[in-house]
């Protein structure tokens, strides 16, 4: 049994800060569950294109208020607690904030540790762990 | 992209009552995400042993506090939010709630939709979906 502690995490290399989103991962590709679990904070104000190419991924709202726009198809969702989404289609999308988002996220395949998103707004399949 | 709303799960199939829990699924086998995602009460006085040998389980505390007891070891690590445990050797477990606890939860592989635990302890890999 692992168990691990957010607020330890987030002293380690589990926490990635970037622009305008920071995540920690508590769960990652070396843990072996065939996913990886991160809380990811997301700062008021952000617009965040994102398009993960080589994951599928499920993001849902744990506190906070946003948007979730589907890149495909134009439509957009209110994100509140209780909101999940899922990109099971490699969706591309814009995760916009009104207020901090606090997000459980889970990917598949897991991710190693150090990603952040490259140009096309992906994360690459091989990084550097914790 | 799939958007689904706990509120509105609450009101259908996707929400699974026993005793001492209840788990809403929000993402199961058929959503194709390798992964089941819920978000489970764990019931104020619960005193719930499981042993899931057909999954993988991590489970994070959104709210409340209890237990979880190893019982492959005997250790025992308090929950509180910020928590995560993960069952990456099918260990055996019991989760004891001292105030009602909300949990996000993930499984590999998904759930079916209407597993509940069988007399050991595990969910059965084939069930009714939703």
């Amino acid at each position: 049994m692992i168990v691990r502690n957010l607020a330890e995490a987030n002293r380690t290399r589990r926490r990635v800060v970037s622009k305008g989103w920071e995540s920690t991962r508590l769960l990652l590709k070396e843990d072996q569950m065939g996913f990886s679990f991160h809380i990811t904070t997301i700062y008021a104000g952000a617009d965040l294109p994102m398009h993960y190419q080589n994951h599928l991924e499920s993001v849902y709202c744990i506190s906070g208020a946003g948007t979730i726009e589907n890149r495909e198809t134009g439509e957009k969702h209110p994100i509140h607690p209780g909101v999940m989404y899922a990109l099971d289609k490699n969706d591309r999308h814009i995760l916009r904030a009104e207020t901090e988002m606090k997000m459980a996220c889970v990917f598949n395949p897991p991710l190693n540790g150090q990603e952040v998103h490259d140009e096309s707004g992906a994360y690459p399949l091989e990084a550097e762990g914790v």
